[in-house]
């Protein structure tokens, strides 16, 4: 008998139908005997129907207030999937993040998880319950009700199954498991059997869909065996198994796989004193904002003055703008440059580590398709390149192909 | 500066544009120096959107969970009217049931509250701000939201007012105040200025829609000084203020007001063994299932045997009779009735406890009319009658007429 947790996202229980599916599924896996952590999302549709509502309401609307209407839409869910486990007489017990209690701090919309007292599910899983948690939702210390920010749910379930000790914490979703590439983009896309952590980290830092980026780190902080599988699939089909590089003696590929994402947007603060503070005096009041910071270019001074680029997520782009203009005015900047129209590209492999000539493999086949390339930034295991937005689908194929990811493995 | 407690029902909310016209209500009272606590039902519409996902699901759906996704509605409604009061530059703070937190025994559905701690209120009240809370919602002591029952957000509000030592609780509704007859029924219906505390429980509790009866039993125990005003209309009407006798040295009117309900069914045992218990063995499975008796008239005896008749609220007449049937099996009774074809007409009046005649009045003027009354019963202020569904427009008006409730006071 394993601890399992297991995760639906949004799509998979976007109608009553579906939430009657995965009733199903669930009921099956406890069937075989498992205790069952079940995380849901809110409907498909639902919280942007109830974003909707506050946006009509209020053009700046109160995050703290935002969080207790968006965690309506998980709570939903779980006590529909509740009943519908009833229904097909499996016992079943919903919980809210502030019942288990999933504590939080207090950054609404983007809270963190600080702590999570696992008493009141052990106590429902020795029972022979099932739980079902809404996911995405936590308790700031202040008795609020957070939220853990877009695709939050993930992160929900990879911290209960670390909190649990659980045996996997299985994602379902939409797509059957992590591509070389995204399949709708390239047809010759193949799905991996397993991937490396850190290539997953990088993947879904990358904007991959399949999960948010926090739940991976989640995951490699606490080694929780983490399983993508597709949520109305084979009930066979084992998807992919995020792995952990030392349990991994085979040799690695090159590349595993490219990573696509027109989600972000470029940021450019222009002819700024060069002088030592500056990137701090520019990144501090965004970072005050909440918003996040991907990749960071500062290119080399030109007359005692230097440019400084950097990319936030699309939705974050008018604010971040706003940041920026006040900041060239008290460092003495005068341009404000926002571009949304870029997509990123990447290519993401484990064996980068040991071996060279990816960088120049990369250059030369976008360069060869006449794709010009705005900004470059490299990690251990990756490198991405930023160009224009028309070029997203063309500079994907192009690298799947560059790098032999269409040959069977 | 005051305490007030504000409710706004189902129909007041019932859209983003109603709920941005509650929040200038709110707004211009916060600006006269109240302190606020302002108690919201779900949007109109809503609390029956969730039953129907949730019937689609299982026909019997766990009480628990039922009270998990119904509680969303109001939270929903909360954070939304807390968003439009910021929007209109007014502090604002939600609270859901368990927040507060407002305790109640684990009845789901049909929750008694038990114990409120206004601590968390009173905090956010001396910062200034106005207090939205979620009504119809509690905490069981097992940590598991409960619900108050249809209309239980009156039963928060007028708690709420208790517990805070209120100034005054105001219940705005779709109508202005409360009348001597249901206005859609009879034209010369008249709006009371005043009505005593006595009067309102018994309306209440014969269906006069505009308060929940254990709302006014809580205001009686608390002496909670209670109005009920049009939440969109002229907002100088003082509406109809509850009174507590003895404040109140006027000579009463005999009768005050004809209260009509066609939300009850009838249900009877036939041929029941006369003998002593039995009205305890028909009733206490009954009441174990949760449901509540309005009426209970017995029969004398004939052969030994007596029949056995009492009402319930509509929607608990099927699980009624079928509790029925069973206990029927057990005490060996050969039948069981269940008419849902009913209407009740009530005459109620504080003046009746010291004026003789209202009852010949009263069935003088339904006979006159050919009106066959099925049922009677009686209580220190009020008489009721059950007549077949097709009177329940007649009988109002015939009964009206025959107080002189039409004539000017």
């Amino acid at each position: 008998m394993a601890l399992i947790v297991q995760k639906y996202g949004g799509t998979s229980v976007g109608s009553l139908e579906l939430i009657n599916q995965v009733a199903e599924k669930v009921k099956a896996s406890y069937n075989q005997g498992h205790q069952l952590v079940v995380v849901v999302s809110a409907m498909s549709g639902e919280t942007n129907r109830l974003l909707g509502m506050a946006g009509e309401l209020s053009p700046h609307h109160s995050r703290r207030e935002t969080d207790v209407l968006l965690s309506t839409g998980e709570q939903v869910t779980a006590s529909l999937l509740a009943m519908a486990l009833h229904h097909h007489h499996c016992p079943a017990y919903s919980f809210c993040g502030w019942q288990i209690p999933i504590r939080t701090d207090n950054v609404h919309g983007k809270a963190r998880i600080e702590e999570i007292d696992t008493n009141a599910l052990k106590e429902r899983l020795a029972q022979g319950r099932v739980c079902v948690v809404a996911g995405f939702q936590g308790l700031a210390g202040d008795g609020s009700v957070t939220t853990l920010g877009r695709g939050g749910s993930d992160t929900t379930a990879v911290a209960l199954a670390a909190a649990l000790q659980a045996q996997e914490c299985r994602i379902y979703t939409d797509v059957d498991g992590v591509y070389t590439a995204d399949p709708r983009i390239v047809g010759e896309a193949r799905r991996m059997d397993r991937v490396t952590f850190e290539e997953m980290l990088e993947l879904a830092s990358l904007g991959s869909r399949v999960l948010q980026i926090r739940s991976v780190e989640f995951a490699g902080k606490y080694r929780v065996p983490l399983r993508v599988l597709s949520a109305h699939g084979d009930p066979d089909d084992s998807g992919t198994l995020v792995t952990y590089e030392d349990e991994n003696e085979m040799e690695q590929a090159i590349i595993s796989g490219i990573a696509s994402s027109r989600n972000e947007a470029k940021l450019s603060i222009l002819h700024v004193p060069d002088k030592s503070g500056i990137a701090a005096s520019i990144l501090t009041p965004i970072a005050e904002e909440n918003i996040e910071v991907d990749m960071i270019v500062q290119n080399i001074s030109e007359d005692g003055t230097t440019n400084f680029t950097f990319t936030v997520q699309k939705p974050d782009a008018t604010r971040a703008a706003e940041v920026l203009k006040q900041v060239a005015k008290e460092i003495g900047s005068k341009k404000v440059l926002c571009d949304t129209n870029i997509a990123k590209v990447s290519a993401v492999g484990i064996g980068m580590k040991s071996h060279a000539g990816v960088a120049s493999t990369m250059f030369a086949a976008l360069s060869n398709e006449n794709i010009n390339i705005q900004m470059i930034t490299t990690s251990e295991i990756r490198i991405s390149v930023v160009v224009e937005e028309k070029y997203y689908e063309l500079a994907t194929r192009t690298l799947h192909r560059a790098f032999g990811l269409d040959k069977a493995e």
